[in-house]
């Protein structure tokens, strides 16, 4: 099988490559051949049992995609993203990039033609939703997004299931949850503070809460959304049908669960390192993100959400600390 | 209010014009410059009390809407599509004219800047559906389109909403039911029967019926369909929110229904007319497409349906054939 990664610089897509690595295989059958690809340069993986190669490309600019899907890749794993904070900053950008770049690919695709029809696995979002919201969102419950990121990624779904329906490609679109705990330093991503105060303080460093706690979101583990990614990859078709994209199962999760699941695996010790200082904005933004789901095709497809908040911090102390938690600062 | 039609020579485009100059009134104020634009040269309809000018431009042609919305036009409908028909025939074409016909549409909008904010009126479809459906298809069910129409027209819808989000115009998508009875010579269109088995029997012609009886689908007249244009130009966009594209209110009728309201308009001999020659390929198209919906806000709204579909078969009567029920043929 070969294998074209594209936003392969990405956290998700750094994660993704190494586990191909590792693991050598896709879709039940050994990797041949991969291609890593983002605007800057991806780190290759060590140790591969097959020939990795990272190119510096992007799909956003028109004709460069041909030259990556030429080699008729088995699988394609598109990740490249501007993400919503950006997507919102600059409007031509988000646009360029999460809509234009996503289409660029899949006509690529679509032009090489003679029977090439690969599983594209597509990193969407559950911000194609958008409140007003029910307890649960279902799988047919409507894509109005509230950001322009979320309009770009409910757009390309669009775009996906249509070329998938007229046998273009055999595409699988999957909305992630929010990835936590997110590795790597604080951003200033509105979603930030999730991650942050998880992650800081089992660094042994100060985290800021803006919002109160009683606030509720979805999330998975980085480790689960490449089991997704990878999962997508492998499914049949068949029992996919016409509805090519699909909510991913997750963990929903109250502030003051993720907290308790801090506690739990790190003790007082780590909780006091948060501080709360209320931010309005902030507030006022997360009110209109998703907070539970009821995912249940996707879990009738065999995928499997983290087992609960705990277990999202446990990977991220054995993944990225190796299993000692921070003791800086305390 | 100066008002922009693109789209204008269509049957809808050519209908709304002529109501234009008719009433004289948008959204509650007179009309003051109407500017009708399509690929073929609109009709400039006679009597105005306004200067009425007619366009030949390709909004799907890159710098062309520039130049449309250079005016500021404080009401724009957007009307332009290939149909269904071409639009799966003819990949590239579809997604030209009706995704980034539209996109370059509202992004010469956002581009005049200096708080230009014009309402715009997208002509959306019931065709952003697909099947599997509940009885009734409510205000949040997802959009799962299963041709590259619906495809397009759910896309636009997206964008639409984004760029009202942002501020940068101010949309109202109408989700159109299927038009019938639709004035003219039969098309090759998979919908076609629903006007035809009508208008060709009151036209005092033969009809053919390719599906079965018990099919239902989901219909407004011409007349309605204008006035859901006029009334989206009206409505207050504080009223709307974020979610602003509405599926609009119709009439669900099977076909045995609207046999019953045509024999009851025009009797027997018309019934007559109509000769059934079941076709697979039609049956199985018309499958995939909705039937029954519950379209609440829009009637919260104030949008209003034809009453019934009796009602449907007198407007085209009435509209079309100047109150004279057609005897060729009889």
């Amino acid at each position: 099988m070969r294998v074209l990664v594209v936003g392969a610089a990405g956290m998700l897509g750094r994660k993704l490559a190494e586990r191909l690595v590792r693991d050598g295989v896709v879709a039940g059958a050994h990797v041949s051949h991969m291609s890593l690809v983002d605007v800057v340069e991806p780190a290759c993986p060590s140790g591969a049992a097959f020939p990795v190669e990272a190119v510096v490309a992007d799909v956003a600019e028109a004709g460069v995609a041909a030259g990556l899907v030429s080699s008729r890749p088995d699988v394609v794993f598109h990740l490249a993203a501007v993400l919503s904070g950006e997507a919102e900053a600059d409007l031509e950008q988000g646009y360029r990039v999460n809509l234009d770049g996503t289409r660029f690919l899949l006509d690529a695709v679509r032009r090489v033609g003679s029977g090439y029809r690969p599983r594209v696995v597509f990193a969407s979002s559950i911000a194609v939703f958008g409140a007003p919201f029910p307890e649960a969102i279902g799988d047919d419950y409507c894509t109005t997004p509230l950001t322009s990121y979320g309009t770009q990624k409910a757009m390309c779904e669009l775009l996906l299931s249509d070329y998938s329906r007229r046998g273009f490609l055999d595409g699988v679109g999957v909305r992630l949850p929010t990835i936590c705990v997110r590795p790597g330093q604080p951003n200033r991503a509105a979603s930030g503070f999730f991650s942050s105060i998880i992650r800081e303080p089992l660094n042994g460093e100060a985290a800021v809460l803006p919002v109160h706690e009683e606030v509720r979101h979805w999330f998975a583990s980085p480790r689960v959304a490449v089991d997704f990614l990878l999962h997508a990859a492998a499914i049949e078709s068949a029992a996919l049908g016409d509805r090519r994209c699909l909510t991913m199962p997750g963990v929903s999760a109250t502030v003051a669960g993720q907290i308790a699941a801090l506690q739990s695996v790190a003790g007082d010790e780590a909780v006091r390192r948060i501080r709360r200082e209320p931010d309005e904005t902030i507030m006022r933004i997360v009110a209109g993100w998703p907070g539970n789901f009821d995912a249940r095709r996707a879990l009738e497809l065999g995928f499997r959400a983290d087992a609960d908040f705990e277990e999202i911090v446990r990977v991220y102390v054995e993944d990225e600390l190796g299993g000692r938690i921070g003791v800086a600062g305390s």
